[in-house]
């Protein structure tokens, strides 16, 4: 596949380009047009690269698009799993470049060459690389599997509308694994293959005191300031060990035996590097677990956003009416993010102060799963990668969530596996997202491979 | 005075409205052009009304309005000192009329004819009652004192031009007394004046962790969370007693005698209809104070503002690089402000974790103060207005700030005098601010009668 990539690269790079300039931001409803222009430029996309058949399938949202090619004789199926919607980019103010407007340039650290824009990596970058593979094999005449894709526009917000999609269309959508390239590697020196992802419970919660906001001067002091009271919730949702303090939170927790932690333990990992990359003096987390076991297998909650009063220019002495965040809980496979979600609501009510009013709306959530890394699909991707990166990749467990593999896989019975070619530095979800070229073609490389060694 | 209201009534909206049409946000540096404007009407009214001669004076931020009228052979000089800006109106989604065009309507709840617009009261509408009892008693010579008017453009943020204008003017502003009308009534059926005034000192806070927005899923849980740290620090500015927990923050605050308590509780008060008209069911502050003392005697601290992550619409999953504060502290007058800013900003950092920075930027700040009822200008106000609303005004202590009236007092060594004609009803600082034509013609003859018995 290296020659047929220096060969195209130029295309390559055009196509991609083509998909990262629409901005398909599935949080922002206004972006609806763009999501129908980059489900049908993925379309082309797919039989441009050698699908029998690719359509453009209406959902109660965003579009689905499918796309198959069968192979005579074929013994298995791969079904690649991607999605073309990215995540909003603000703030606008610290992208270096045009979030919407691809570049390809040198990191500011390393120097190597990389693509930035919104969607480089997660997961337009990614689901790339599965085009492009698909298309070499194709050309080649090397492929010996059937194919299909399912591109979903909603991933970023949850998958509202694609398990309803899927049991649907169990049939078009048979297959022996879900292939999914849609998360990183725990260090571009050693590779690895996520083996799991954690489940997602994200709420919004509102607190109102007065029914207007009043002046701070002839109020403060006396009456309940919402702010004030949403800090004191806020801060007791931990305990002083860091532990999420919501009664019930940890009951279908599993823990890890030694041997898996040890395990896990293998995947290299540096925490002076760590912490240098995120400027911060020190990590912080549950007691008595290190970082990756942090991220990788247990729980955790933050707030992903806060506002309430006044937060122009200039100093505004008000005591506000309402005060909000948005809370998001990072699961463990054997917690169902609809009982947390509904602990979480239930806490938070009951320690709503009488002088307050507490509205709690549930936004997304989506369960955690597993993978066996006995699986023959595990087994060939292992020696795909071993081969590209001339080492074994360590079986790791990702922090993130996919909500949508872990219902896939119950709706359709099949086990997703997770070919993830992302990097720490990609900055996903951040500002000046981008995607390490050496990464983008080893991807491709390895998942040519993996199609020979299925 | 009556007659003379009714007369000129139209007049009077008319020369009013002018002035509320213009949007003089003094926390918006884009409003500067609309000082200039609200300075430049100021002068025009001045004149109109029979100044002998009124000038707008530059100051390093917002121009100053003087202007005067000597009486021959007149023992007393009055000071009047009012301010033109106004607070942001946001936000805006919440008025029922667009804040800059003033409308006269009647009171949602009671019915009666109110002017709405941002700054009917604050101070705008309480300044233009000095105005036309100045005209009053002019045209009909019944004017005995000589009168100065200084009308600022930097209240609401704090004064920060007026004392460097102010110590530079101190023989322009010789008086005997500085009249203010820039506070509330206790209640519209008992008339209060205003003994005293909360200091204030406030600040912004940033709290950083990573140096970039990461996502949510790879992070979360492993890395400390500016909101939630945040919150937390907020959360422990307060105890469980409602104090707030800042060491020495107390330390210059003086308990009153039980007499003095009496007396300000002779203020008359409902705690239902209080619950009622800011619809919560319970009100919160300091154990051991009634609510009236709390906004009066007692210091406080609340957060007027806060932000940080993702706060449009959808489900952002990210663990934020900073979240900020705009916090407030009302102090009495004991309180030094420089004092208590120092004190907060030493303990701030002090209980900021290892794993975030902190920022503390001081915004504005100033002393409360006292005034003895002894005085004769206590006592003309309080005779005056006895005689208009048919009951003795009661001494009250004002929960507000207004920064400018200490510091004019220590540098020209005059005491302030504080006939506030506002209401709580009126809602300054917040959507729908207005002002009973009832409390605006009231306020006239009040004053109109203070010169007359000072």
């Amino acid at each position: 596949m290296k020659a047929y990539i220096q060969t195209h690269r130029e295309r390559f790079f055009s196509e991609l380009f083509s998909l990262l300039r629409i901005p398909s931001v599935s949080a922002k409803p206004e972006h609806r047009p763009d999501m129908e222009r980059c489900a049908d430029r993925l379309r082309g996309l797919l039989l441009d690269a050698g699908a029998d058949e690719a359509a453009v399938y209406g959902t109660a949202g965003n579009p689905v698009v499918f796309g198959s090619k069968a192979v005579p004789g074929a013994e298995k199926t791969v079904l690649v799993y991607g999605h073309y919607d990215v995540q909003p980019p603000e703030p606008l103010e610290k992208w270096r470049t045009d979030p919407f407007e691809p570049v390809i340039a040198a990191d500011p650290a390393t120097g190597e060459s990389a693509v930035y824009a919104r969607g480089a990596n997660d997961d337009k970058g990614q689901l790339f690389m599965h085009l492009k593979a698909f298309e070499f094999l194709v050309r080649t005449g090397a492929l010996k599997h059937n194919v299909k894709f399912i591109f979903e526009g909603e991933e970023e917000i949850g998958s509202p509308s694609l398990p309803a999609w899927v049991a649907d269309h169990a049939d078009l959508l048979k297959a022996d694994v879900i292939l999914v390239s849609d998360t990183t590697m725990i260090s571009d020196k050693v590779p690895s293959i996520n083996c799991g992802m954690r489940g997602l419970a994200y709420l919004e919660v509102t607190v109102t005191g007065p029914d207007k906001d009043l002046h701070s001067g002839h109020y403060g002091g006396a009456v309940a300031n919402p702010v004030n009271v949403l800090c004191e919730m806020v801060a007791s949702l931990h305990d002083a060990d860091g532990r999420v303090a919501i009664p019930g939170f940890y009951d279908d927790v599993v823990e890890l035996s030694a041997a898996d932690r040890a395990l896990l333990a293998r995947a290299p990992f540096d925490l002076e590097e760590y912490k240098a990359f995120l400027d911060i003096r020190e990590v912080r987390g549950e007691k008595g677990y290190t970082t990756l076991e942090r991220t990788g297998i247990r729980p955790c909650l933050d707030v992903c956003g806060i506002w309430g009063g006044y937060t122009g220019t200039g100093a505004k002495t008000v005591l506000p009416s309402t005060a909000h965040a948005k809370i998001s809980m990072r699961l463990v496979p054997d917690q169902r993010s609809a009982v947390i979600t509904d602990l979480f609501e239930r806490h938070f009510r009951s320690i709503a102060p009488p002088e307050v009013k507490v509205e709690v709306q549930r936004c997304e959530g989506g369960d955690g799963f597993l993978i066996p890394l006995s699986s023959p699909a595990y087994q060939a991707a292992s020696k795909a990668m071993a081969e590209v990166y001339g080492i074994e990749p360590v079986p790791s467990r990702g922090g993130g969530s996919i909500a949508i593999l872990a219902e896939m896989q119950r709706i359709l019975g099949i086990d997703p596996l997770l070919m993830g070619f992302g990097l720490e530095r990609d900055t996903i979800h951040s500002p000046n997202e981008s995607f390490l070229l050496r990464q983008l073609f080893a991807g491709m490389e390895s998942i040519a491979l993996f199609y020979q060694y299925y």
